[in-house]
């Protein structure tokens, strides 16, 4: 008598166990993937294409709530600070981990952030995105590249732009990271 | 004058630097898929008939030798301890969280391991999983479901098994948390 | 001329953005501590606890209240499908990955399973935990080891039990995997 | 008779499971603390100087023989593309996604990097940190901040930096990401 006499004597039904019939079995992936990433990226250039139009359309008041709605949704303040480092601040002002300092950032008009102009209301008419290089951690992707934005006149501005994104546990992907820098030009 | 005048002075280039050749982006996915969680516990069906076939086949020793490369391959005990509770082991030897005891329990013949007969060595000839539900976390996928032996005699026998499997550094699936036991029997 | 030179040039203020006065460092760490695992695991115990005696002085209703209060506040069933393989079930209901299965296993009286009696409500009077060994990754801790249940009758039950605790992005502490069995016991 | 009852008939020997003596826990957590976050930005910026001092004292050779074992210590190219954007680059190779382009920036003489002049070979004497917010997930750390170099002449060079860190499987904390930027100066 070995163990499985033992254990079928214990378990008495293990014949029958393995001839219900097959049912779906339940999978949660809370993984972020390359697509899911390229797809937060090509959010983020709409959403500020769509703040310049708002406020080319509609004035200063409605691209400020649609500014604060994006913010809301594509960051993730709500999960802690944000270590965000515009393009364009300055000391002693120049890292936005929360919410107000993000939203003076794009719209201005704040007088405790007086340098900002309003990086979203500059008329932006698209943005395009060229990726480096991608690293995915479960939850987490982080990108670097290279993002351009083009204006109205048809000028280009071309930043160096690291994100992190973080799926959420409701399955929303938020920026929690994001440092942008112009590029470095060496002096002649 | 905007700040896009004051960058496009700063940078110079700006107007240049999209038009370079695309180039791939590297991408790096630490993430396990459920395919290969699928893949994992398949091959250590599999894995664990070939230890079965070598014993009968070539013997002790041999049957042996394919354990301990097999715990080596598909566990974890290089990250740490791994969290196995077998299905055939009592106190004060329940949990065997480093490679000796897992080694033990699969081809027995340990002196430090008297209970142990060899789980791997009973003649297996085929094992079935079948998954009620999968939870993947970034380089982590933890399974439970139902998994079946069947042995040269036909008899069957079904145990209730989690397992949480990690890709490592490397890209290697390794069991890092393996519970079994066998179903429960209410007496008449 | 250096590359020093040259930036000094373009940032103009680099001598003075050192000078600014020290500012608190913004932290947020999601990791669960192996500290918040034992807590967790306390807890747990003392719900089961709590349940049984809501059920012996105030009856089934209240004792079904507070067990599903405690189900969703301990287990992860908001976060997707838990791992759970209960001590005492069996097929074809041995798992119970979703919210409704947990509650019958916990309190039984529910038609749907019919098998349940009730694991909460056998009078407990005290829990231990003894942990093997525990794995930390990030926001998920798991522990195995051995469980020990003690009714008004000073009678002991002893299971093997492995489970995953999840801390969410709210700092709750939530179980999303849980293995319980009864020890193997070879027959003489 | 309850399921206590058969559950004792059945494990038999619950009641002396939990007379053993009281062993050690194994424990293992792969998570990266905030005081290994800031001692792996102080030994970044230690290696750093001793570069410096390296390439003043030695010369060329070993200073880059050191900046090589800097790299493969202090940076993950082993583990994947590493997301470097170093301070001083620029297009067309701007983004030191591999090992050879690192030690490039850190010590030129490459002729694949013929306007790298080695920003580790800069007479660097110390370097300071100050970080604005730190986020810690699991084995990854990510750091926002001023990070402040003083050469030999005492001129300090500060930029904004973004580091992400992960303390890999063997324990080793490892650069996965690196942003660097000298700030944005509004021209007047």
């Amino acid at each position: 008598m070995g163990w499985i006499a033992k254990a079928t004597a214990i378990t008495g039904t293990v014949l029958l166990l393995t001839t219900g019939a097959a049912s779906a079995v339940e999978v949660h992936n809370g993984a972020i993937s390359e697509a899911e990433v390229l797809q937060a990226q090509k959010a983020w250039g709409e959403a500020l294409v769509a703040i310049s139009r708002e406020h080319a359309e509609k004035g200063a008041k409605p691209a400020r709530d649609l500014a604060a709605k994006v913010i809301d949704s594509a960051y993730g303040y709500q999960l802690g600070p944000v270590l965000f480092k515009p393009t364009l601040t300055q000391e002693p002002q120049t890292f936005r981990t929360n919410r107000e300092g993000a939203l003076a950032y794009f719209v201005g008009q704040d007088p405790k952030y007086p340098e900002d102009t309003g990086f979203a209301l500059k008329g932006w008419q698209s943005v395009k995105v060229e990726n480096a290089a991608i690293l995915i951690n479960g939850e987490y992707g982080t990108t670097l590249g290279k993002v351009s934005f083009t204006n109205k006149a048809g000028e280009v501005t071309t930043v160096d732009k690291s994100w992190t994104f973080k799926k959420d546990e409701q399955g929303t992907i938020r920026i929690i990271q994001h440092h942008s820098s112009l590029p470095y030009v060496a002096k002649p």
